[in-house]
């Protein structure tokens, strides 16, 4: 299986522009990135790239610079074996949380994302095309159906949270390190984990902030 | 295993009231309660209700008025055996997600809600109390390190989706009927999922509107 992560190389995180400088959101973006690209190696797997420029990164990368849904359909068209699309800004995954998502049989295995997009999937359906405008998880499992793919869905809260505005840094900051704080709780011996946007946000001054209802992020001056 | 779902039978989910009054917010939070006992029932276990007020429900209703906090942890200070917690707006819960909380191995299994709150949770262990202010699944994290409990985190996109706000209900209309129209794309025969929060919600005129950034609901005039 073929693990293709699309990385916007130019610019990336606009809508982090009211709590990152753009310095600050390429920085940001490579540390999901890496953290992505390191769950993906957890499962045995080899992760490439497939940026919109050229990017240094610890990995191959295909350069196309056109928009998403032509870059990652030209790779489905020109590969015969299944092919995972995994978002670059999934900073929460996890090696089980990816292995739920290569390992479960279907056609085309989607894992959405919050608010009805489509975080990572698989597609082993010669025919299957992506579209990622709009509410592209229902546009998915409609495509997935007049190809004639067994469609699967993989719910997971990790999976399903990437992080694009101020509010999904909250989720970084409460779970980036909650397997480290809960292997600390059972296994006392158990390595830290690192999850490099986590060291990031924290290393930028972000810390949760909560009111009545929600809880969000601060960040030092 | 005792399967407890609290309710504030009295002006509930005040957060949406922008979008819906008060007659419709305690009509669409009978319809979510309703989902959730199903999806309880359909595990094999039978709910039972712990509710704020007197109410009128399919299931065996406790009524006390106290906080939420103090009145979990009187049921688990009463109960010997495990007891599971479940909130009463977990409209997207299904049977397989409950089915990975209630049977997961743990001195504490917690779902964790986006935005750092507690879902759904299993307590096993006889000295563990809850405090639903705040960040309360980190909170709970280190409540069971402290009374030496076992933690597993369940990673569900539909337990960790409260129906709380505007922006949750899209949730609803993207997924409440995903698994119907999964079943449908792959086995023509299957019966048709009915999810009262998704019919309350289209009746009401609710549906799905996307701009470029994000996926809302509108309603009907």
């Amino acid at each position: 299986m073929r693990v293709v992560v699309p990385y916007a190389a130019t610019d990336p995180k606009t809508r982090l522009a009211d709590a990152l400088s753009a310095d600050e959101r390429t920085a940001f973006a490579e540390a999901m990135l890496a953290d992505v690209l390191a769950a993906v190696r957890a499962t045995g797997r080899e992760p490439e790239l497939l940026a919109t420029a050229p990017v240094a990164a610890d990995a191959p990368v295909t350069v196309d610079d056109r928009p998403l849904t032509e870059a990652v359909n030209a790779v489905l068209a020109e590969t015969d074996e299944a092919v995972a699309i995994v978002m670059a800004d999934l900073a929460l995954a996890t090696p089980d949380a990816f292995g739920q998502l290569f390992e479960r049989d279907g056609g085309v295995v989607i894992a959405p994302g919050r608010g009805g997009g489509t975080n990572a999937l698989v597609a082993r359906h010669p025919e299957f095309r992506v579209d990622y405008h709009g509410t592209s998880f229902l546009d998915h499992l409609a495509a997935a159906q007049e190809v004639g793919a067994a469609v699967e869905v993989v719910d997971s809260h990790r999976l399903a949270t990437d992080v694009d505005e101020r509010a999904d840094l909250a989720e970084v900051l409460i779970h980036g390190g909650s397997e480290a704080r809960r292997a600390s709780a059972t296994r006392a011996a158990e390595p830290r984990a690192t999850r490099k946007s986590l060291e990031w946000l924290q290393s930028a001054g972000f810390s949760l902030a909560s009111d009545e209802s929600r809880v969000g992020v601060v960040r030092d001056e």
